[in-house]
């Protein structure tokens, strides 16, 4: 199947399919156009996944296509952002419609459930990779920053963490106990926090998405506020699935692997952290401090706890440095 | 190395030797954040490029930055939109700095010259493979489309074609003779016609880059606006360089061969065609008819000629259709 054939017959139906005010022209030129409010800022991100890395060799296409654009829009809600468009950099090893078709049905489900419209992209051959770049809007000014939070903050999150790591022990499992089939859905289908996001701009202090562990992802929220802060691992939210298969060791995971796409974010000392936001449960689990560095604490004991998280190039034995 | 390391030391300093207003905020957050002036819209674009496919295996660091910024930017300048600002999702097989070192100049020499910030990227391990995002702002409504041609239009094409296409002949050469090493430059270094699409703007009828080759390019303009054409191969633009090496069968390789960036265009029948746009030559090379296809005329007789293109599926032995 010829490039623009993939293109005609599978992508151009899932831009179709959903359209935006504020999307002038989608696919099939040479550049998308969109029209961003007066008044309002565009946000833009892109991310990566690739084939044996981020999602399992020979993975069911319709995940694939979910957990990109899942995991990219996690980076609009992260900022306060609305959904708008996105385009994809679609990298095939053969133009299968046996793998296109699932494909396509996939990103056109995500696409509804996040409301954003694909607007462009490029098909090209190699290896399984996809890059997809998100653009969303908000009121200029307001984006959610990494670097805003200050000592006496709150710390706090939504939903719960861990899930989505515990599924990597699960996912060559043939027949996984209830438990684990719980775990594996939230990894198979994240869910972009966009509806909190949004609640959070001019609320929260600093925000960011957990798509590579709560230890490193709140470190960003530290080095670029250039504060430190208190986690009591005990007040770590773990889902009922996560306990059952794990017990209280589910934390330890939830600190370090990723894929959760949960929001970690910091809340004004002096006001009442809310119990949820747009339906989803927020936990305080820590404050910020003016000494710089995390510490982790358990029932109000120091713990040692080497921190880290998810590194493409961090377990690379032929890395130069 | 770790991949906050590989941003922070190669790619953050690219982002902040190039800053452009428009730009609120750069790399470092979950989103990059533009400002799209009033009464402008924004253009985006992305473009792939995969190693032993859209270059070399082993191919220089410089030039795979150069060409995969240089291609990218030739879509906006297709639509005549100026350039702002990129994002970069690089994948890579190891974190070496003996390569993200030359990498990383090759993209801050591209990115001056094409006078665009980058803004954001993600960085993956993974078989080399980078996909730029693109993005410019044009006043509304003025974008260059490929739909706008009409019966009458003249075709015209910036430069001269088919030179990056002879440059795959030599790329292997230990020591080529000038006029191959002219081509191969153009090949290593192409320049997105970024002054020529500005000025095309509110003139041209419609337009294109010329990546695919001059069938395969042309043919969108036709498609999109659902008419036909005549070209007149004698007058396709060949450099001296081409010409020495290929003599008149030069066109041939111009017609199918991609990699040129210049731009196709289409302009008024009863307005005079520009002998040049911002130093670049123009040529007449045909004309618009209402009759659809393509037909192509040496010195005025009818000539056979199968019509194709880069197409990066095409060729695929295991493609299931």
């Amino acid at each position: 199947m010829r490039e623009f054939e993939i293109i005609a017959r599978f992508l151009m139906p899932v831009g179709e399919r959903r359209r935006r005010p504020g999307v002038i022209l989608g696919m099939g030129d040479d550049c998308a156009l969109i029209r961003v409010p007066e008044g309002q800022e565009l946000a833009v991100s892109i991310d990566t996944m690739v084939e044996g890395n981020h999602f399992p060799v020979a993975y069911p296409p319709d995940r694939v296509a979910w957990r990109a654009l899942a995991a990219a829009t996690s980076d609009l809600a992260a900022m306060g952002a609305e959904p708008l468009a996105f385009t994809l950099a679609l990298t095939l090893p053969h133009g299968d419609p046996a793998w296109l078709r699932p494909f396509a049905d996939g990103l056109s489900r995500a696409a509804g459930a996040f409301d954003i419209a694909l607007i462009g992209g490029d098909t090209t051959r190699g290896p399984l990779t996809l890059s997809v770049q998100v653009h969303g809007t908000l009121p200029a000014g307001s984006a959610l920053r990494r670097s805003g939070a200050r000592p006496g903050d709150s710390i706090c999150v939504t939903g719960t963490l861990g899930d989505a790591g515990e599924a990597l022990h699960w996912l060559e499992s043939a027949n996984p106990v209830p438990a684990a089939r719980q775990v594996l859905d939230r990894y198979h289908y994240p869910i972009p926090r966009i509806a909190a996001g949004l609640w959070l701009r001019g609320r929260a202090t600093a925000a960011i998405d957990l798509s590579d562990g709560l230890l490193a992802d709140l470190g960003h929220i530290l080095d670029a506020s250039r504060v430190g802060a208190v986690l009591e691992l005990t007040q770590v939210p773990l889902s009922e699935a996560l306990r059952e298969l794990r017990g209280e060791q589910g934390v330890e995971g939830a600190l370090v692997a990723g894929d959760d796409y949960e929001l970690c974010f910091t809340w004004p000392g002096d006001l009442k952290v809310p119990e949820d936001i747009a339906g989803v449960t927020v936990t305080r689990i820590g404050w910020i401090e003016k000494t710089p560095g995390l510490r982790l604490y358990r029932n109000g004991a120091l713990e040692a706890f080497k921190p880290g998280g998810y590194d493409h190039f961090g377990a690379d034995p032929e890395g130069a440095e």
